[in-house]
């Protein structure tokens, strides 16, 4: 089968590689249709990946079919359409039972040296605890689709932002962030019924769309006078503050934006040593996230996306064929696309 | 007046300075009784802070007596005794409303260019928001007594730990820290019901008390099997972990002990650049505290001292007279004693 590797800095390429295959009774083969190239694999493409040596498979965020199932799989059948979050979980140990999927004692990564999303097809191991099955009404609807794939990664990321900075109806949120993860805990923090929700980044385009979301104010983050708006659009600080970037500037704005007590719920991949721990100390600030359970938030997001309630469909604003997967990296590296789903089948 | 000044690392002395006076009707003048030494006012001492000059007034744990009040004083009269907390704060803005008295908005901190505790008297600004009556039964038992001097600092800062780390009925909760805070943590971490409370610190005596004020399990931070033996003791880590140093190796080790969703409360004034953010972004980990509104807690814990259901006299295992306070810094800095109390009058 064909799948994409990593073999080097800005050298991604579509290989031939063994095919995906039942390993363990619980595992199923999933023939991907649509994958997503997230903001974090700009890392490996960027040489600035710890993990990623040449080689490695790529991809974590896909939609597909079930292709085959082991002896003990009892949720999905062969053909049903899947979608499958960014790790795997068995759903049974006691930190999946907590929600925390992400923290699975027998959970694992995709791709490296095993199936990446960005391929023909995966073996899903834990298929049971990890794969979801599409709503008809989603796998019908181009938007619907679309925003199912977003689920897969950012926009429970974006979600798990918003709770864990304990947006509650009427609170004021800060938004730091214009990326795909950004947009998606703009959305996020609307459903969970912010009132004012300040946006802040530096792609025009992309706070404009933020405001489309539901930001009802936008704020340069490139500008010296970012943090003085932001505290004087917000009355001294924000309760809630997002963080969507995983930067060193960024949580360092997060906590700058924070009212003193607030909570900063973060949840970028952290890039970084350390906000200013006395500004963080002296305020009582909480910091509270990380890694976003996908799975667990995925049963409540796809209804959402059933429903209509949810559609993030415009952060997917480039479309490219499995083949052409190395020309959506180097347009989300050069900032020309937001987000890239990739057509696989 | 006599009052002791900061000269330098290793300097401190009992000088003559100006009295303390009222400036602003809503001041009070205290006479001092008792005051603490305080294990951040060693960083001065260690010559490692960034804030203190020669010059500087030191002390900002302290009772006494209340000698005059300015014209807007109504809640204290001359001769009351008082308990004075670390910071003095309004009452009435709206983080003293919330309960985060270190955020006031009129508020400020003792000692430097003004009047510390660690001298004759001390002119407190906002007396009504600050000061709180000390009640007869603490004021003529010497162990409340010595527990209400806690409750100007430590113990706050204890029980700020337990209750930022979501310490409840049931719970394992490990105390990083075996200095008067993490004593105080462990005090706390029982009053709000921790089942099981592992004491990790590096002083067999300081560990020894830790037991006696209520510990379960105590685990020396010095030894290579630190970590294995907290997961070992925890089933994998704590849900709570109270965080009672404020350097990088006591948050690494906080962060360690933790279990995936877990809360780490921590509260030493912070002297480190970070924990490893990519662990507790793994682990989903809240971090949650900062500097303890010790005013805010006041009324519940000065109650308990009068109760006698709170009692951490054991802590403060050296007392010294006002003149003799440089002893007193030298024993808390060379760790011959835990924490000193100074006899002012």
């Amino acid at each position: 089968m064909r799948a994409t590797v990593y073999h080097g800095p800005g050298d991604v390429r579509v290989d031939e590689v063994p095919d995906a295959r039942l390993v363990e009774p619980t595992d199923a083969v999933v023939r991907v249709t649509h994958a997503g190239i997230c903001g974090s694999d700009l890392w490996f493409f960027r040489g600035q990946s710890r993990i990623y040596e040449p080689g490695m498979r790529v991809g974590h965020e896909f939609l597909g079919v079930v292709d085959e199932i082991g002896t003990e799989v009892r949720t999905v059948r062969p053909g049903d359409h899947v979608i499958v979050p960014d790790v795997y979980s068995d759903g049974s140990c006691e930190f999946c039972l907590e929600g925390l999927t992400t923290s699975c004692l027998h959970g694992g990564n995709w791709g490296r040296w095993g199936d990446g999303g960005q391929g023909e097809a995966v073996r899903v191991p834990q298929a049971d605890g990890t794969l979801v099955r599409l709503p008809e009404a989603v796998e019908a609807d181009e938007a619907k689709l679309k925003t199912a794939l977003l689920l897969t990664d950012v926009m429970a990321t974006g979600n798990h932002a918003a709770v864990s900075a304990r947006v509650r109806p009427g609170v004021t949120a800060v938004v730091v962030g214009d990326g795909a993860v950004g947009l998606c805990a703009v959305i996020a923090a609307r459903r969970h019924g912010a009132e004012r929700i300040v946006a802040v980044g530096h792609h025009a385009g992309r706070l404009e769309l933020a405001r489309r979301l539901g930001a009802t104010d936008l704020v340069d983050s490139h500008s010296d006078e970012a943090v003085p708006e932001i505290l004087e659009l917000t009355s001294g600080g924000a309760h809630c503050v997002l963080e969507a970037v995983g930067a060193k500037e960024s949580l360092r704005l997060a906590v700058a934006a924070a009212r003193p007590g607030a909570t900063v719920g973060w949840v970028g991949v952290p890039f970084f040593d350390s906000p200013d721990w006395f500004e963080v100390y002296k305020k009582n600030l909480a910091i509270a996230g990380g890694m976003a359970p996908a799975r667990a938030y995925l049963p409540e997001l796809l209804g959402a996306v059933e429903d209509g309630s949810l559609d993030g469909s415009a952060i997917l604003d480039l479309t490219v064929d499995l083949d052409r997967i190395a020309d959506g990296y180097r347009a989300m590296d050069e900032r020309r696309a937001i987000k890239v789903l990739v057509r696989v089948a």
